[in-house]
């Protein structure tokens, strides 16, 4: 069997990108090999911003250029890898390299998440695949899984930590009692966490991760505006500590779960997760996704979600599916949204049970004041704390927590609304969710 | 778009082909969209045994025959699926399918495992795709993951827990205390174990899936002859004990590992794993594989291995790719064998720590005696350990535990073959891998 050779434009030379050149250096005939040896690829053009930054020695200078069209309308180029982030430039690329009929990869979770309706219906159009394996835990192979090995499902909810920063941030803050403050510290000097971590942190690119899912499993684009976020910045030790004493662990879990109604519930927010979970041993930089198919039953995939090597991995993966679908012109085996129109559950009426933490003038009456208004709402507690600082016993501000039973989100942030306007609490109350999985 | 309908002959009617027709009832229109409303599936005939058998209501009896050729044959039938079992009629109903270029979809890894090869010829030759992610850990999507997900890695190891009958038995012995007949009865009558559990506990069923791991990771096929397997049936309550107390469980572990010299490690063995590992948490029916790619580093997929819906939903997604491959006339996207001929390591050659049990004679000298003829082969002792028998103290014959430091196997055979002729020894001396993982 003759091979077929694909030429491949890479724009963006960074940690990937320079992991995807290496994995095809290091592994390509092995690739071709399993490919039956009908399908060769190799890096054609590489896109930078800037020509004179220093490469790792195997990239090949003469392929660099600083021209976007330069790359993508290269006739030598068959399949064009977008790995510069961002949605402007990016969408520019695939935009084009789909009217070109030129297959795309992409790894930008954030591009699909905010655009995806408008590339997928270019995709459609110009009848050329996104492969986005790179989107959503590099290591973990979760949109082959949702998409191909889970197809005859109906996936009845995924449960995820797609966050290997803040993942990281969280143990180091219960391990080594640090604040969010050095932890965050401690993960950028390791390299775990970028100079700028705010996506990270504040919980969107979870999120984005969680719409591409969300959007696999149900088949519709789901507006970023109507998704729920809420970042690990605002945890604090007393919360781990708290979280440890009943049992749980606090992660940054993204939730998604189809409801008897047919609406679907996609939330990402700190929360606390039965220590004898298994989703609770998932440490460090790791991502963990569990899916619940109506046919598979419970099941679990674990990996790096970053990094160089894994994220080129799942690129190098879906070149290979792109090539073979040059190869055999098949249509389309990316993504198409394929679902009616669905409906996303308002936040408001989404329920479980909940932490909440006020920041409180300690004097006598407080909890009263505060379990009044929760009484109002028909808020149950299960239980109150005000832990006591050895540094400064009688301080005259405090962190009072209660534990809540379940009810729908928004009694709840009305119950708060009314209990942050009390004299007695001091800031607005720090809510996490305490998770049943 | 319209859509191509497929035909499909199912094989075998049991518990998984009912799996199949009733996942096809509830999720064929879901299937459909999510195809892009392009592929359409439906059972033409249904191949049984026994007529008179009575079967789920779904099942429409005008479809059944009990003649495989008829099945096969059928012009309606466009996709053969293989459920029946075994390496004979079976062999023949693939074989003959083919021949006719008719896709193959079977969930029968004892099958594959010991006719492979012939088989993969035969799919070579009439360039028809054989699919068979229900052979290994029916819920896991593992053959996708290794074949197609890791397609740009060097799979370096791969440890699973992939029989959950086992799991289950060697699980219940633990928590529950109970000996192997007992449990092995509890999962009998739970409907975890076959009635015939042979295949099961001796550790075949296993082996079988482990050959199919390892030849689509090294791309050629595995004389299951060559393969070093050992089942549960000679652990006793006393190393489970044992193993707890030492700070590990003991798992039922397909071991798979590429050397530096690239030779392949392949075993099946019961095996102590450090209960912080994450396998140890694998409890019940559930399976789990822990693969370690040059790429993406550590992983590990967990789910049902096994049962009605967990199988059917990995049929339903072969026949997914089964019928894509027709509509869009693929020349072939199921495994061929690619590898060179690869050398599986001698399980003589393979090296951990061990634990072995001794039935002794209970005299003064026995442990000077066994250690005598491990100090002739240079295998060091790092511990022993002769449990009192607290119902009989006196007992005239007991358990007598070695914990020996990495040595090759061989090694240690030839040790034990002394061993076992000793006066004080009376019996094979069992023995479990310590894993290093």
């Amino acid at each position: 069997m003759t091979s077929t050779p694909y030429g491949i434009g890479l724009a963006g030379c960074g940690t990937v990108g320079t992991g995807v050149i290496r994995a095809l250096q290091r592994n390509g005939e092995l690739i071709r090999q399993r490919c039956g040896g009908s399908i060769e690829m190799s890096v054609k053009r590489i896109l930078v911003r800037d020509r004179d930054k220093p490469r790792h020695e195997t990239v090949d200078a003469s392929l660099i250029t600083t021209d976007w069209q330069t790359l993508v309308d290269d006739p030598t180029v068959h399949i064009v890898v977008e790995l510069i982030g961002g949605t402007g430039l990016a969408f520019d690329i695939v935009a084009r390299a789909l009217s070109l009929r030129k297959p795309v990869v992409t790894g930008n979770k954030a591009l699909l998440a905010e655009r995806g309706a408008e590339l997928f219906a270019l995709s459609k159009q110009h009848n050329t695949p996104i492969h986005f394996e790179a989107a959503v835990a590099g290591g973990i192979p979760i949109i082959k899984t949702v998409q191909e090995a889970f197809i005859g499902n109906r996936i009845k909810a995924m449960c995820g930590i797609i966050n290997g920063t803040s993942n990281y941030i969280l143990q180091r803050m219960s391990e080594a009692k640090l604040d969010f403050a050095t932890a965050l510290r401690e993960a950028q000097d390791l390299g775990y966490a970028e100079s700028d971590p705010t996506l990270d942190v504040n919980g969107w690119d979870a999120a984005h991760k969680a719409i591409l899912l969300a959007t696999l499993a149900y088949g519709f684009p789901i507006s970023p505006a109507l998704v729920h976020v809420a970042g690990i910045e605002q945890v604090k030790p007393i919360d781990i500590d708290f979280a440890q004493q009943l049992g749980y662990v606090v992660k940054l879990l993204a939730v998604i779960r189809q409801h008897d109604d047919e609406s679907i519930e996609l939330r990402l927010q700190p929360s606390f997760v039965s220590k004898h979970h298994i989703l609770a041993s998932v440490n460090g930089v790791f991502n963990a996704v569990a899916v619940h198919g109506d046919g598979v039953g419970e099941s679990l995939f674990y990996g790096r979600g970053a990094g160089e090597d894994p994220t080129a991995s799942a690129v190098v993966a879906d070149l290979v599916e792109a090539a073979r679908s040059l190869a055999h012109k098949l249509p389309h085996r990316g993504f198409l949204p394929w679902g009616k129109e669905g409906r996303l559950l308002p936040i408001e009426e989404t329920r479980t049970a909940y932490y909440v933490r006020f920041d409180v003038t300690d004097r006598p009456g407080v909890v009263a004041e505060i379990a009044t208004v929760l009484a109002q709402h028909r808020i149950g507690i299960s239980g109150t704390h005000s832990p006591v600082n050895p540094e400064n016993p009688d301080a005259e501000f405090v962190d009072m927590v209660f534990l809540l039973h379940s009810c729908p989100f928004g009694l709840l942030q009305q119950a708060l609304r009314e209990i942050a306007a009390l004299n007695c609490v001091n800031s607005e109350p720090v809510v996490f969710r305490i998770e049943q999985i």
